[in-house]
């Protein structure tokens, strides 16, 4: 926002224009929200069903809009990586088409009634399962993300306000009519998923900034983004910032486990969060697995750098700096370090990982009930690879993002992340005594 | 913390030492922490049993401290409330005591997994309940909250900084030293509770400004502090703002229920948020109910205020004004509104309340079906007075507050409220495809 600060009058008015705007947005999602909390199951997967077939329907159009957004985006020289990320295709769109179904088909998580119990004095007391209100999301310029967020929203009873990345202008308002038309069909209101129409930066200033229209942020994107977002937010955030994970190989591991492990959590995907960043290895096993592991690594193309130890093994790999420890690569590049036993193996994860997602490969009962209790991570695993720190994989459906945070949602956030739960009390006329 | 800055140099340096002072006590309590995380529930236990031997042994000492912060408080012209809730006394300290034996009676939440399930992958996961980390309780010079936050804090696997106000500085300190033996002798690390023994203000600014270091900040107080420390804190804060509580008398009541229930929510106590503070009721029964209410409250001295259509039946009422109708009296006082039906009810509900606890009092079905559906509150009661909505009544063995906020833990907060899940994935060599 400091671009427009130093920009000249005729932005001012505009950004008085964008409060106005947002306000008004907000106001109609408050209005919509207390519409859909009342919303039965039914209308939901009628609305999430008949958004499915807009999209059929109109797929033309929305294949017409993103070539505008990618004709844009080429002349502006976008990054191929981001226009990509851009693109839609025919199988883009039925994979959207396919993910409103699969939300269609989830279970309700509102109006869950949970431990009603008798209370010595006559109440009962239980808790539900409700909607948080209105969901502001802020995400890049996927317009993909743009239906998701909104199905998630939607059948957890919520009301959302959306904004993409800029990028996807066109192909975002094309996937807003059949959103709306799929609220209407189904006699939801049309408020109860807005896709902010302007570009200006200053929207993301102001959706922040509601907390009496707002009840939670959802960022999506970089880290820098959501570093700043969470700093000036007035509003609480969800939010997933950095996954710098770890398997740790002790030395009572089996070794075909170990090495499957610890080269499909690095090697699966480069660009996840849940990938591997760091290998931890046990020092009386390090001389037994490097050698193959960094074969395995080699045929990938993975760069490896090493503490003293492990260059004593792989001699020919760069040194790791402290900066490594720290880093989210994201890319095929792998540090490793040869520790001491689970002791120093934790002591490492709890200095310089994002409390993420942490593996131990071992087969020492003692050893795995340790690290599970003790590293304060929002996934902890136990011969299995970090890879699968995903809300499908976890069995939630689908998710909206993965958490790093403590509080409310850790960890992949699926349909139950975006409700909370109130208490219901029972009576039959009970006083306080 | 504006009255440290219109002040002189010497205040500054005090600040530069409060600052390294409070980082101190995050470092340590951070340390701790990780320690707390493995400890297991007999020595917890122990700890709060010791610490209530401490208590039982040092009580003239505590009264002793306590006296001094009396005389101190007189001296500065206390008002006699706040003097009140200084104060110990015998009776006070048992009540400690026998605070401590409960908490070490409770269940422990850690460690608690929930729905592990294997997956198609063949992974199992799950959820497990772990400490949030480091809690930082921020609260007004009752030093009986000093041992009831730490009490909770310590049970549920968490390191606390506690910060009291500073007139019951040397209480807090006579029972801090209990604290501290307590933890001794049960072999717990000594800043897993940690009491600042500072009364400089800017104790407060720090506390909640170190999110490396604080996992999250609880303030207990008046509604000014905690607005002031929710907008200037840099870590998620699970707070209570006000309790405007209604009782809404639908015309399907049982007349004595709605009698003994709009009476017993205003009258048993009229300093806590979970007191009614306005009551509405249907039009068609308001004839009936209102006259013999009326009569209920002058016999407690409740001061009446009310609509022109209640003014209609109980004529020499004062008239309740858009004000009365968000405020939080916390006194004799009672705004009642005529309304049509629960539309209105709940609309009234949904513009003026605080989304602490509302009741319907109704012995129609469907009514109290949407009454707990719709009404967005904390607690949402059928049939009972709002003064049920309490960490005891609800079972959960003791609160360290009630919460307004959705996210975390909304409602009155136990043990399970400073706890967090995490996922926990236990495979046998299992890798993503």
């Amino acid at each position: 926002m400091s671009a427009h600060a130093s920009q000249s009058e005729c932005i001012e008015t505009e950004v008085v224009d964008v409060v106005a705007y947002m306000t008004r947005l907000g106001e109609a999602a408050r209005s919509a929200a207390s519409q859909m909390r009342r919303a039965v199951t039914g209308d939901k997967n009628r609305a999430l069903l008949a958004m499915a077939e807009q999209l059929q329907r109109r797929r033309s159009d929305i294949l017409d809009a993103n070539a505008a957004d990618l004709a844009r985006g080429q002349a502006n020289g976008l990054e191929p990586a981001l226009l990509d990320r851009l693109a839609l295709s025919d199988a883009r769109i039925d994979a959207m088409v396919e993910g409103l179904e699969q939300v269609a088909a989830l279970p309700d998580p509102v109006g869950e009634i949970d431990g009603l119990r008798f209370r010595p004095s006559g109440i009962q007391v239980g808790q539900m399962r409700v909607p948080l209100g209105v969901i502001g999301i802020i995400y890049e310029s996927r317009p993909n993300v743009t239906l998701e967020a909104a199905s998630l929203c939607l059948k957890s009873g919520n009301a959302s306000i959306l904004r993409g990345g800029s990028e996807a202008r066109d192909s975002n308002a094309a996937i807003a009519a059949c959103i709306r038309e799929g609220l209407r069909e189904a006699g939801l209101p049309e408020s109860a998923v807005q896709v902010v129409a302007t570009t200006d930066r200053a929207a993301v200033g102001q959706l922040i900034a509601m907390p009496e229209y707002v009840d939670v942020i959802i960022p999506r994107g970089g880290k820098s983004l959501i570093e700043r977002i969470s700093r000036e937010a007035r509003v609480p955030v969800i939010k997933h910032l950095d996954g710098i994970c770890h398997v740790y190989v002790d030395a009572t591991a089996d070794r075909e486990k170990a090495l499957a492990i610890a080269v499909n959590a690095k090697t699966h995907r480069y660009g996840t969060c849940n990938t591997m960043e760091t290998l931890l290895i046990d020092a009386p096993v390090a001389e037994g697995l490097l050698p193959p592991l960094a074969e395995a690594y080699a045929e990938h193309g993975v760069e490896l750098r090493g503490c003293e130890r492990a260059r004593a093994i792989l001699t020919d790999i760069a040194a790791a700096t402290e900066e490594d420890w720290a880093t989210e690569y994201l890319a095929p590049v792998l540090a490793i370090r040869v520790v001491d036993g689970i002791d120093a193996a934790i002591a490492h994860i709890e200095r310089y990982g994002s409390h993420h997602t942490d593996a131990i490969v071992t087969e020492d009962y003692g050893l795995a009930r340790r690290f599970m209790a003790e590293v304060d991570s929002s996934s902890v695993m136990v011969n299995a690879s970090t890879r699968f720190a995903d809300g499908f994989e976890y069995g939630l459906g689908a998710e909206i993002g993965i958490s790093t945070d403590k509080l409310h949602a850790r960890g992949p956030v699926g349909l139950e992340g975006l409700t909370t739960r109130k208490y219901v009390v029972l009576g039959d006329g009970q006083v306080r005594r």
